[in-house]
């Protein structure tokens, strides 16, 4: 079995080539903020972790690319070293398929541009739940850019604000962040119409906690 | 709810103290192959990954020392910086729960210090199997100290020979290394006498395997 053609990115005979091209790129992006052994790390971990429960590799380069960059911005946020004058909310789900991923972008859409957002998932599965794309779009919100990653150190230490779904107890809890907990059922495996109350459910949820965190 | 008094390991008001704490200690036996700032991540980004998955955070605290300093060590040998003079094997499986951690533990034993063994699973389960635990004891072998963890990029550079079984294309696929991959029937949910057959089976492999990078 040749295993290295058939896991091998498009066009690219050694994925490791490229991953490595995309660091040295990061470490002039990230010039005096990071070295560049924690970039190197940073971009190969996001691969491998995203490659573990990946069905497909077709995005898997594009993916690699904003999963390290998004990593690498939110801990330089929560050093100090990148300016966050907006409040950083992250929701966390199980699969960061279906809750999490409509929470980010109405919370996205509603706060715009008055709040940053992010999403993960304690066990992240392969893609995002088809009905959810297609109960946003009917909002006009497109997630077509968007994919499940996992729960990592760097995006909960940005966080001002922690809201979990579901996913027990997967956050790390540091000091000084808001911690919430929602109980919002499951977009897996539901109907359509099922996963609509669930878009207007998490809608309402979204308006109340921006409602707290924004000033009035 | 209180998550803090929840979450916080036994002891432990914050465990990013004690994960500092462990991160400087680290940084002292790593001097002059990593800088603080890696390690530091090593550290946070490792305790987050196993409380990703973890149903218990009793073992949380030694669990990331362990996994930490495995990574950390595994990183150091595929750099050249720690010497690794035994044929270094890699087992990846999805839950890192039965079949891996099984030849993991069989590969130890019957290379008697001839190789060096590792294990992850690409979608990383709780605990490891009872069923799994007992069949071992069996043959007089303690997993007792083993976890399930994720599969993680350092540790596939450190390989010689990479096994997986079962978690489909979890791996990355680097040049110079050796990938096979073992058609193991999964020991969740079977009996004991299923379990015991799975373990054996296991067991003629890792000495099929043995046979081949071992000097005659």
């Amino acid at each position: 079995m040749d295993l290295s053609q058939r896991r091998g990115m498009p066009g690219l005979a050694y994925p490791e080539e490229y991953l490595r091209r995309l660091a040295s790129e990061l470490t002039e992006r990230f010039d005096g903020v990071f070295g560049a052994e924690t970039i190197e790390r940073y971009v190969l971990e996001s691969y491998t972790a995203l490659l573990r429960t990946s069905t497909v590799t077709t995005h898997l380069a594009s993916r690699t690319v904003r999963f390290a960059t998004d990593r690498l911005t939110a801990l330089a946020q929560a050093r100090g070293d990148v300016p966050s004058d907006v409040v950083e909310i992250l929701f966390v789900c199980e699969q960061n398929a279906g809750r999490s991923q409509m929470a980010a972008v109405l919370t996205n859409h509603a706060g715009a541009g008055r709040v940053h957002v992010r999403s993960a998932g304690s066990a992240p599965s392969a893609e995002i739940h088809e009905t959810v794309s297609v109960v946003l779009a009917e909002l006009g919100l497109d997630i077509a850019e968007e994919f499940p990653k996992p729960l990592t150190d760097d995006v909960v230490q940005a966080a001002n604000v922690v809201i979990t779904m579901g996913c027990g107890d997967a956050c790390a809890i540091y000091p000084g962040k808001r911690y919430e907990d929602w109980t919002v059922a499951d977009p897996s495996g539901a109907s359509l119409d099922e996963v609509r109350a669930i878009r207007d459910d998490i809608a309402r949820r979204v308006d109340a906690l921006l409602a707290t965190v924004l000033p009035a």
